[in-house]
């Protein structure tokens, strides 16, 4: 343990097996939390100890947090500085390397890549950091300066939009860190062009998970129409047109984000097979299926309906009506393609509803395939159980 | 219901619904099985009555099989000939013209296509067809017309290798049925040549449902080098060559499947970059070892360690073994690609001990991908939880 550094125990009833085989968090209930603790910064770096005092890991406290301590290194005695953020970054950046031709991906997945609570979107020569946990704040010009040695980013915006910045006591003030920040960039993915509005924030941003199920999606709409529903900047629709769908129709709430998909539908060259619907899209569903409109593939993506625990009855039965009320629009041998990013719902509940509402539809089916967040969105093994992202992939009678 | 087609009947306290709603079996112990029944032919085209002696579905029966009755049409009064097997094969290529540009791939994939206990592989121009349904034995002539009808093939072999035949009560003698069919033939996938051999069965023919698979992993194997363990003809090692990894090197224990990677690897022009060891796959990660040999990535795609309910404990702790010998031979920063083809064990099981074995090595990791099956191999919906094929993709501190 370094000398300066202070020093937090687990409570002497609590194992430190799970944290010494990967465990990457310790929450307050785990802990000692006495007067001296209480009063530390909230991401102080400090090393944790066993309740006989040996070590255990090193990691930022926050007392004010639920989970109180995240793991950063496990060897004693390593400096958390802008040199150790910079070899997570290296390591980050190899893989992303590795997965993809151009600069646009998530760069920083949290735990997963070592720097827990910590996201980083990459967008070419501008990054999107999100600090989500109170060390990252606490170490933001070490953060932002070794964002830009590793990977020579001209521009770094600073999103606080995140739900978990308030469970952590961190403001939503986003602003720019470094450089200059575009508005709007145009991002490159999957053949297609998509329209960026990074100040924007969630609801006009964009989201690289998706990027692997756009891919698939696309492979089966080539040659075909395609209706995007939920469509956000058109993730599917786009990519189906660059693959040779012959025709695509966005259906979203958001006028800003239809329009970012036109642009990039028109940007690439496909402004004349391309159309948007605005507004709700039970109710554009509806429209569709009173016009006897089908199409070859049908997707959607809506937003989490059961963001938590306490939502997912309700969720459950949203995401059945969305497959119920999609299934009609599905020509006979087409492909409809359901997605979910709630945490609280898992893979074997979605699918048994989504089955449930095709069924309702009156509609038989094939399971083609199950798709996932994208491989720049890995996993840290201790959280396995924890994938939010998924999609079906299904083929109609 | 039609005249002149034999009826069975549900038990009385047998609900019909799991069948009006997607089910594809009955159970022999769910039937009515009096002499007359007993006597019928294995694989006659029966309708299915309830205990009201309502109709429920026409299928087919087998009187000495567990899975008695296999659901072939839901519709009533609908002949089961070589037009109604046209149009269920109709349908499944059409799927297959979608999703690939060249004509290899699992044309019939059984229950998901329609047909139940009918797997059919097509090899360009020659087709491999498994009927391990007693219907299928019955029907052979229409059933292998049907397949020339609609997709061209000058040659059909009737492949009699599968263990599902043996529980039907049908023989193992493998047979040309129509045509020439070539030893082996050259097989375009993933921009490798794969030299498979129809005849030879199992141990030297080749599988498709790994392709997605083969395809990732040579995303992340591409400008390094792969050891592709439990090789067979060479799947991944072939693969990853043709995306641009430097060096291949094959373990396998069947050298006919080493031969026939060897001759797919000169074939693309490879023939420099690859090489293979022979010999029992842990003794060769053993030596390999002891050489202090790393590669970029290892794969390890072994034979189905828990084939049956009855060998899962000893199945887990042959992938533990597996994960635990392979994660040495890792680089650090490198991949690790581990698969499962057990049908008794789940992903989360093979998850588990696979990330138990890594840990053992002394190794951390991320999560990147899950694969399973191709799409050619969809999955009916009352089958949803039957995914077999598991393939995890990590990477290795």
């Amino acid at each position: 343990m370094t000398d300066h550094r202070p020093a937090i125990r687990l409570l002497p009833k609590q194992s430190p097996m799970p944290l010494r085989h990967g465990a990457v968090w310790a929450y307050a209930d785990q802990l000692v939390l006495d007067r001296r603790t209480k009063a530390l910064v909230p991401g102080t770096i400090v090393d944790l100890l066993d309740g006989e005092k040996r070590y255990v890991a090193t990691g930022a406290f926050n007392p004010s947090s639920k989970i109180a301590f995240r793991v950063l290194e496990r060897a004693e005695g390593v400096a958390i500085d802008r040199e150790w953020l910079k070899n997570k970054i290296k390591r980050a950046l190899e893989l992303r390397e590795q997965l993809y031709e151009a600069p646009f991906y998530r760069l920083i997945h949290a735990e997963a890549d070592g720097l827990p609570g910590v996201v980083v979107d990459r967008f070419g020569a501008t990054l999107v950091l999100q600090p989500n946990a109170a060390w990252a704040e606490t170490m933001l010009d070490d953060l932002a300066g070794a964002l830009r040695d590793v990977t020579g980013a001209t521009g770094i915006w600073k999103s606080a939009s995140g739900r978990a910045r308030g469970l952590e006591g961190l403001d939503d003030a986003s602003t720019a860190l470094t450089g200059t920040v575009p508005d709007v960039v145009d991002v490159p993915m999957n053949g297609a062009i998509y329209r960026a509005d990074l100040r924007g924030g969630q609801k006009t941003g964009l989201f690289y998970d998706q990027r692997e199920n756009h891919a698939f999606a696309a492979r089966l709409a080539a040659s075909g129409s395609v209706l995007d529903v939920f469509s956000h900047v058109g993730g599917f629709a786009l990519a189906s047109l660059a693959a040779g769908a012959k025709r695509a129709v966005c259906v979203d709430g958001s006028a800003a984000a239809l329009t970012l998909a036109a642009e990039g539908a028109a940007e690439a060259g496909f402004g004349d097979q391309f159309s948007t619907r605005q507004g709700d899209a039970f109710a554009e569903m509806d429209a569709l299926a009173e016009e006897a409109a089908t199409f070859d593939t049908v997707v959607c993506d809506p937003p989490a309906f059961a963001p938590a625990k306490s939502a997912v009855d309700a969720g459950l039965r949203a995401y059945e009506r969305v497959a119920r009320k999609a299934a009609p629009l599905v020509r006979s041998g087409g492909y409809l393609v359901l997605c979910s990013c709630s945490h609280a719902v898992d893979l074997k509940r979605f699918r048994e509803v989504s089955l449930r509402g095709i069924s309702k539809a009156g509609r038989a089916c094939q399971l083609l395939h199950t798709g996932a967040a994208g491989p720049d969105h890995p996993v840290h093994p201790a959280l396995a159980e924890s994938a939010y992202l998924k999609a079906i992939f299904l083929r109609l009678s």
